[in-house]
């Protein structure tokens, strides 16, 4: 299989074998693809040519075609099928966790029907048994498929067993070692079972200290489970301890994908998760609330600038630019550390104290370099020493307070709970913003007597 | 073994037995710990502790230990290690990968005295091997160790070779299959060898569709393979085809973390990868630079205005920081948007006029939004209607124009092959604050005629 490279002319070659129906030759044109590219050619198609399409896709490849789509034109495709259809065309060849993902999209009356329409009763079971967990819960993710032996086994029941248990799956990254209560005990290497002699028991020669989750753990801590011990395999665990379900490396890259984009959009002013390919409606509405926290902030910085006379120091306005943005960048900066740290875990152990007083290191540092530099600056530049001095003071109280705020809000926010990552973009840049007009013009009274 | 936290109390304590030289008690107390937690106490811990702790581990477990640590307190520790030590205490136990990282860190000369004391000629090889590569790719990502059987093999024979194989091998994820030359022809699952007549030949059994990547292709795209196809381990092939070796999720995990991270901190105006914990100095050296470049926007807003003349309409000043706050705020949000696009390949498609289109769509409905907003609410706040009139106006357009160059700017420097995250952040921010000045003061001009 090549490598794929989806390119405009390819697309438009397609369209038109599309139009000609010639199903013949749209296939053949796709033969050689990964169903991850054939889900991204779809994307691209208009729903017309992307349903005809789709219609020609054998079952198992359809199948897999539909869990790598985007989520809308996958919603439309489940739209125009019954649920008899998406029992038998596509449940059935899917393993439990993308079975359960596209079961869980479903309107629940159709939900139901498809469920009953499942031939394999273990299949349906599982998948109703997932369909139990929050989505964004290690049982969410896992899924039911994987090769289990118990310790009491030797090694010959064992290779007996696992060939019945690997008809039905498609990989077998790991094999975990039960007792007779399902209870995890540990695993089995392939090395060991290659290595050992047939008539040994299965106990002797397990790997017993395994990482392991439970069921209700969070997307984002199976995601720093799996990262931190280097897993790309990781069993999941019922409250008792009984081994239900395995979650694998490419389902963490997911939620990987997923978290760290969370937090970019976050720390952009953007509120909910969009893509370019997205609407203009979608993208208005993701971005407008934090255009208007920016606004009201804008107004208040109005007010702010009316409590002082600025009429008798108008030249103090040529500077409200440089306070106003210097406050939000260092604001974001300490923010970001913030977020990234308590995203990370490594400031587990910090406290709050500790890491202002370092911030308040850096903000000194960071204010006197950039205050001298603008006080020698805005003189040589003939803004006279007076407002050169105020700028310069006042842009050195701002840089230390926002620095202070950027770190205090997200880690206070973390403590109650709240996403820190909240704190970041336009939130923190609008508070900084008016704080630092309030300090700039209150060292103005104080200087240039306004 | 349990589920890791790491507790102040726990720490104080183990502190506390290592004044004491209490060394059973140290080691019975990180007993059950995984390599990763003791990486993480001893990042907590001051040098000496951290040292003394580390001597006390054996061999195998410290090796594992120091892939783990940070890169800061690793330098440390293979300081004092002679080359002699280093190679049969580490290298000797760590797979092929997770060596070379490690030999890489060290100065030339101490390289090859390591390389020289390896004590299995085939391992050094490897290392050898895997040192050419540049980290950034896949060569640099992936490890040696691997299972690889030839497709004339029976499966008997298969078998046997595996086990062969096996000895030097912690984990088999997939069985690869290559030709008399070593030409990579596809895998073999396990399913397959244990459902299948022993004297079945390998390459009627095997599968042959399968996804590989070059040496040299970059560590992004070699996340991005794995992530679309959704792959837990990926073959490695060279310029000829041949099987080189083979990457696993774990590693592409750390990938995709440096990557959000890196995103991420551009976004927020830091240059450098710093964590919570670093100095002040290094702090402040990921920032100050992003600063002055806001300080140098600063003073080419304070000149903007200073053209204008605002004495005669002082009140003008009022709502600076407004227009200069939405200017930065759209500006990062339709950068980030483009950003984010590019990162996850989806634009491949779209050409730069069809992005500007669009994103003139959501400036033209965000910003009549807030432009009527601004315009009824500055009114009713008693800012008088020529001036409210005015901030609309500006406002709107410099909505539009912040969109359009936040759109543009990152689309062009992805173009030229530069890092479009550079374009986001402060860089953008301060761009659209001097623009956003010159539209209002422009506006100001026109209608209330400064």
């Amino acid at each position: 299989m090549m490598n794929f490279d989806l390119t405009k002319d390819y697309l438009s070659e397609l369209k038109a074998l599309i139009d000609n129906k010639d199903s013949k030759s749209v296939l053949s044109s796709i033969e050689d693809c990964h169903p991850a590219d054939i889900a991204e050619i779809l994307d691209q198609l208009d729903f017309e040519n992307a349903s005809i399409l789709f219609e020609l896709l054998e079952d198992e490849i359809a199948a897999d075609v539909l869990v790598e789509l985007e989520d809308d034109l996958r919603e439309k495709l489940l739209k125009i099928h019954s649920p008899k259809e998406i029992a038998e065309e596509f449940v059935d060849n899917l393993d439990s966790d993308d079975a359960a993902d596209i079961i869980s999209e479903l309107p629940e009356n159709k939900k139901q029907e498809v469920l009953s329409h499942i031939e394999d009763q273990e299949h349906a079971s599982d998948i109703v048994d997932l369909l139990n967990y929050d989505e964004d819960t290690a049982g969410g993710l896992m899924a039911k498929e994987l090769i289990q032996v118990n310790s009491n086994w030797s090694v010959m029941r064992c290779v007996k067993e696992m060939r019945k248990q690997a008809e039905d799956l498609d990989f077998v990254y790991t094999i975990y070692v039960v007792d007779d209560n399902n209870m995890l005990l540990g695993t089995l290497s392939l090395k060991k079972l290659l290595l050992t002699d047939s008539k040994a028991v299965i106990s002797e020669i397990m790997k017993e200290d395994i990482i392991k989750v439970d069921a209700t753990l969070s997307q984002e801590e199976v995601a720093y489970t799996m990262n931190k011990y280097d897993l790309i395999v990781l069993p999941v665990v019922n409250d008792k301890g009984q081994l239900i379900g395995r979650i694998t490396g490419d389902d963490v890259m997911d939620v990987m994908k997923e978290e760290a984009e969370k937090d970019y959009q976050m720390a952009s002013g953007i509120s909910e998760d969009v893509e370019s390919s997205d609407s203009v409606w979608e993208i208005t509405r993701a971005r407008l609330p934090w255009l208007l926290i920016g606004m009201v902030g804008g107004l208040f910085g109005a007010k702010v600038i009316g409590i002082f006379d600025i009429e008798k120091n108008y030249e103090m306005a040529f500077f409200i630019p440089l306070i106003a943005a210097m406050g939000g960048n260092v604001g974001v900066q300490s923010a970001a550390i913030v977020v990234q740290s308590l995203a990370s875990g490594t400031t587990s152990l910090g406290n709050i104290s500790q890491r202002l007083i370092k911030e308040l290191g850096v903000a000194l540092v960071n204010g006197i370099i950039c205050s001298t530099i603008i006080l020698c600056s805005s003189y040589l530049l003939g803004y006279g020493f007076e407002l050169s001095l105020t700028v310069s003071i006042a842009l050195l109280s701002v840089i230390i307070f926002a620095a202070l705020f950027g770190t205090f809000i997200p880690l206070t926010l973390n403590k109650y709970k709240i996403d820190p990552a909240l704190a970041t973009g336009p939130f923190i840049t609008t508070v900084n913003d008016v704080l630092g007009l309030f300090i700039y013009f209150l060292t103005g009274q104080l200087i240039l007597s306004i």
